[in-house]
């Protein structure tokens, strides 16, 4: 039972398929992020090794967290990045078999990184979901100047492209730092034209927003609603979102 | 004995009455609030759980939390959030009650999000006072709009009622950010003119300013003195706050 | 063995003499950071107990948390600061004999915060050579007006003779926030120019740049190579400047 429950309702159950919060971590202590996850796994449903931090990590250290969070009912995946590194070096086979070994059962195709043709991308996604992963794909360029490339109307053909696929959840880049990538100004505003028209193009639970600052955070419950999907979420941040999700912290209570 | 005794004054021991550290916990797991109070609890006096993130912990978790904390000489309080929250709902003998089974014995009182007037404030304070907790209030407004109305006089005004009602301290709201809230401009930066007229009408002991950047810290400690009491500190800078009141950190060496 | 081994290179082996990572510890609980160190301990070299820290630490702690570094094959030493208020307190011969009690193998020597005249810190530098410390020094001044009166010769002058008087490595002075300082902008980018002159006076491995941001981090591995040596890395950020130095993230994938 929750402390101060009838404040508060309660959480809904995992597996949950709205109101996902995907969480990054960068490379926590395997005691640190377990004593996290008890406080607070509950509200965590993908959690990301980001980009290449398992290559240098030891094999067990890795499969020993990938088996502590799945004991929360957390999906763990790895970074976009390094498949993206296993393309550009023709190691897809291997990439995906040292996944399985690792007992990651998800898998993040993205090109945020290198070039990857459409057709590519999409062979990708398909292999990897008949090879029984479930499929994340990302859609949005880490560098500022090929991001801007990039117009709305190409990122909402991806996306749809890349569901029909059998992309489980589409992510949309914002980095770590959430400024000048996709729908963020340099500021870390989002641009709200551009998420309007999105929005009206793409089913809202079909898209998982990276929205690593809390104005992000309070922007997109405030505007799509608590069950919204967020990502990149700072380990650190994970009790917040959810008290925010809640109404629960100033700049949500009374509004959600 | 501390090491490098030779080049620093002893602390002073707990329970101090002023140079008060608030420390802000946003959702610490057990074990790791556990290592850092093991080596930082001597310079923490009152530990929030920032706004409703209790709500949304295991009864359990939080109690077992309490009562660490507490084995630290440090006062465990709940984020003035969740008071209103129970305000608005009409719940607040539930929530003194649910407090104190959990182990709190300090309350914070503030009206940071939600609308309560002096009156009904000053009656909560006295309430919770009558129940036996120790009180903290807090005077100023999450929302910059809203803040922006309550002019340094109105903050004043209310400090003394407060005071005066049974709070052992005047929290002045900063936020997490330290920014555009109180006596911070958008920078985060002090209005010097404004400090000191609230320094010039109120008992500087009676204070908790909230100044959770460190050039805020600086700048309290080289104006009011190490012994000002400070808040919404957070976990990772309790140890770098003391070295500042001390004059172990480049800041304030050979200045305090 | 390391995960995803086929998609990058091992790392070199410890003791290293090029591409050091010097991580800064601003006062981690013990555990925290031992469960740290399990998962990038690799990848650390010289961990600094940042400024005066260890004086508001229990000799027993502060001893402890030494044998753990040491035990990963890390050199623990002492803040700067911390050596500044030995000699200006005129306790040097105490604070050489306590960091020896405490275990500490490497000390550092620096002017950042008090005047030393220059003589006077290349005696201290040959004094802890000559007692069996490994020695760093650190050119810079933590105060912005005062940094800003030393101009790039004068900089490169005492690096030389530092180095000469027995120095390991010199560090260039950024602080915690690597703004304003030394070779960094007001907003934290380097000074281009003033890097290609050092360089071209100064051998590159002679040199521990701080860089605590992520954009430095990516610029002096970029320019210098991954074998740069770069200091005052968040303890959080040891595993994602180890995938910059490999190749494994977004800003430099393909290009080192």
């Amino acid at each position: 039972m929750k402390s101060f429950n009838f404040l508060s309702e309660d959480s809904t159950k995992k597996p949950r398929t709205n109101g996902l919060t995907m969480v990054l971590d960068k490379g926590l202590g395997y005691e640190t992020a377990e004593s996290l996850m008890k406080i607070s796994g509950d509200y965590v449903d993908y959690l990301k090794f980001g980009w290449g931090t398992t290559a240098i990590q030891e094999f067990d250290v890795v499969r020993e967290k990938v088996e502590m969070y799945k004991s929360f009912d957390i999906k763990p995946y790895v970074g976009g990045t390094l498949f993206e590194i296993a393309f550009m070096k023709s190691k897809l086979d291997e990439f995906f078999k040292e996944a399985s070994l690792l007992g990651f059962e998800t898998i993040e195709i993205s090109d945020g990184t290198i070039n990857i043709s459409e057709d590519e991308k999409i062979n990708c996604i398909k292999k990897a979901s008949n090879l029984g992963f479930n499929v994340l794909s990302e859609v949005g360029k880490k560098d500022l100047v090929e991001d801007s490339k990039l117009d709305i109307d190409s990122r909402i053909d991806l996306i749809k492209r890349e569901k029909e696929a059998g992309s489980e959840k589409i992510i949309l880049e914002a980095r770590e730092s959430g400024k000048s990538i996709g729908i963020f100004d340099d500021s870390g505003n989002p641009k709200e034209n551009e998420v309007d028209y999105i929005l009206k193009n793409i089913k809202k639970n079909d898209i998982i927003w990276e929205a690593p600052n809390k104005n992000q955070q309070v922007y997109f419950i405030l505007k799509i609603g608590s069950d919204v999907n967020l990502g990149n979420i700072s380990s650190e941040d994970i009790i917040s979102l959810e008290t925010l999700r809640k109404g629960l912290r100033g700049d949500t209570v009374g509004k959600v």
